[in-house]
């Protein structure tokens, strides 16, 4: 019964057998109403929260609010990997154009490409035509490669693929940094 | 909506803010299936696993395996914080006795004593006359603390209350063990 | 006699008491020649490693080869924190300008100014005139702060002082990207 | 120059390449007399402290003042792996008797025996004839396997041969206990 439970959690992120047990006997004491509680969240969560069909971010309400804000600019489609960071960009407050969730980058050992919205991605793209498309993916190898993988599909589409710039992020100190951030860094100087 | 999500998991153990809104997210992501079985499992669960009311260890099933057991000792109780401690020690295969489930030690800042099962306990000894009573905490202050009151509050009704054995554990270096470490491992040199 | 050694360890950058003891000890155990050679070595070193008057590195041989070379750019001057940082940007083969070693940056709580070379920096500019002066501090509270120091004094003195550019760093996750790192990768994007 | 300077740091315990560079240019960058200082300590460190040719501890002065003090019993012999766990176990307090360093314990990969002092620990038995040899070695698969060799080769010269008592030490916690650790606990219980 509690290894049912524990096989869930597992499947959670950055959960591993240990601390899945742990939840598991969590929940096992807590009392009736915390319980009904969450089952019932769950199960609201799954009728309020819809996903939007045009840029796949997870939203409740009647539509989009991104999406469907005339206050926008259409003309910059930004792709990001997760609903988190398309979070995280809007708390900067510097962004004010559309979005695109991919869902996810290329694996570089094991191509889940099934996951990834790429086929999405182009029909949004080939209809909307937005004047410029900014990649805007965690800057490791699996990043670059879809990035890359990206502007292939793009290109044919789009004559503005901009990337977000490299340099010195905050925290970052120079006698560990590599050489891309330092030629980048230094092109970039201001 | 997601919010109430995070909010839940914020109260698991060991998540913060960060991966509580991941675990809301990986949930909004999943198929209705998958958040119906977790949403029925979570209210089966709370059907199916009972608290035994003897050594309050949470079980499924009609009965508590272990107190019910004639084939383990009755002679013997062991008082233990938690679950999954209990779990563990069972997994040894080295203990044969009863068990009693703390609930928590003693926090030394801020004594949260209602949780604990103190007074259960006492019940549980009287009537049962153990002629053995083996405190099996963690080696920590709050567990020391634990274990001074349960001594102080057992010691009436018990003429012998034993505890786990101090010496190296397994990972042990002997550089950077404690004086209380190495007085205990002398002593029970073997 | 130990514990002297272990007081000179303990001035070692990054070195706490328990690691000093070890090399202690380690030295303790090495032969002879070993010992011969290392303390032979520290006086050789103070003998032939020099400090550039120019741009204040370390160096060995005759002459600073930074400052006297005739092929690198002497109209730009990049000023970095410390050797180390030096020796990886010089690894990152982009910057081919003369340097300058500030030793260090102002604390925020203790401002320790006296090691800091601003003095020899403004004599420096004053006298050569570069035509850009880079910033190559760390992103860090303390760099930000030296930076604005150094702007201050040298603005009287040069028409172009540029900082290194800021943006995505190699390993950078937008997920947990700050709202500074994600303004100035929009602003860089390319 | 500074090369030859992060070769030797390298040989330190602990010690990568990062920190040796760091090491190098913070010596480049002391006084002379700091230098000097160190460089002076370091052939005096070869010329005060003594290897003790009998329990193999560094010491400084005339004599090991273990090995020669009278106050101490000769009766028990303890072996540790080096001089640090040496000095810990001689802060403790608890112990008197003799000590002998076996200089590290037998890989289990790559046996490097010519370091470790078998021979020299055989001989002194021997010689000694203690009533007791406690075995003081880190719990792990190393120390335990040295630990089965020491016995073996003094099994035939001593009657008595202890370890150190397994058990829970400080910090230790249930939830994580290993199977060892647990029975050691449960039959040392007191």
């Amino acid at each position: 019964m509690l290894e049912k439970l524990i096989d869930i959690f597992i499947k959670f992120p950055g959960i591993g057998p240990r601390q899945a047990k742990r939840f598991a006997y969590f929940l096992a004491g807590q009392n009736a109403k915390f319980i009904k509680n969450f089952s019932d969240l769950l199960l609201e969560i799954k009728k309020e929260i819809k996903q939007c069909p045009s840029c796949f971010r997870f939203f409740s309400g009647n539509q989009c609010e991104i999406c469907t804000s005339v206050g926008r600019d259409k003309n910059i489609l930004m792709i990001v990997e997760k609903d988190v960071d398309l979070e995280n960009i809007e708390k900067s407050g510097i962004y004010n154009g559309k979005y695109f969730v991919l869902n996810g980058t290329l694996s570089l050992t094991n191509n889940h490409v099934d996951k990834l919205r790429f086929k999405e991605l182009f029909e949004k793209v080939k209809k909307e035509q937005p004047q410029e498309i900014i990649i805007a993916l965690s800057v490791n190898p699996e990043g670059e490669n879809t990035a890359l993988y990206i502007i292939k599909i793009l290109e044919p589409l789009s004559k503005k693929i901009t990337r977000l710039g490299r340099g010195l992020s905050t925290g970052t100190e120079l006698e560990y940094s590599d050489k891309d951030t330092i030629d980048n860094a230094f092109k970039n100087r201001h």
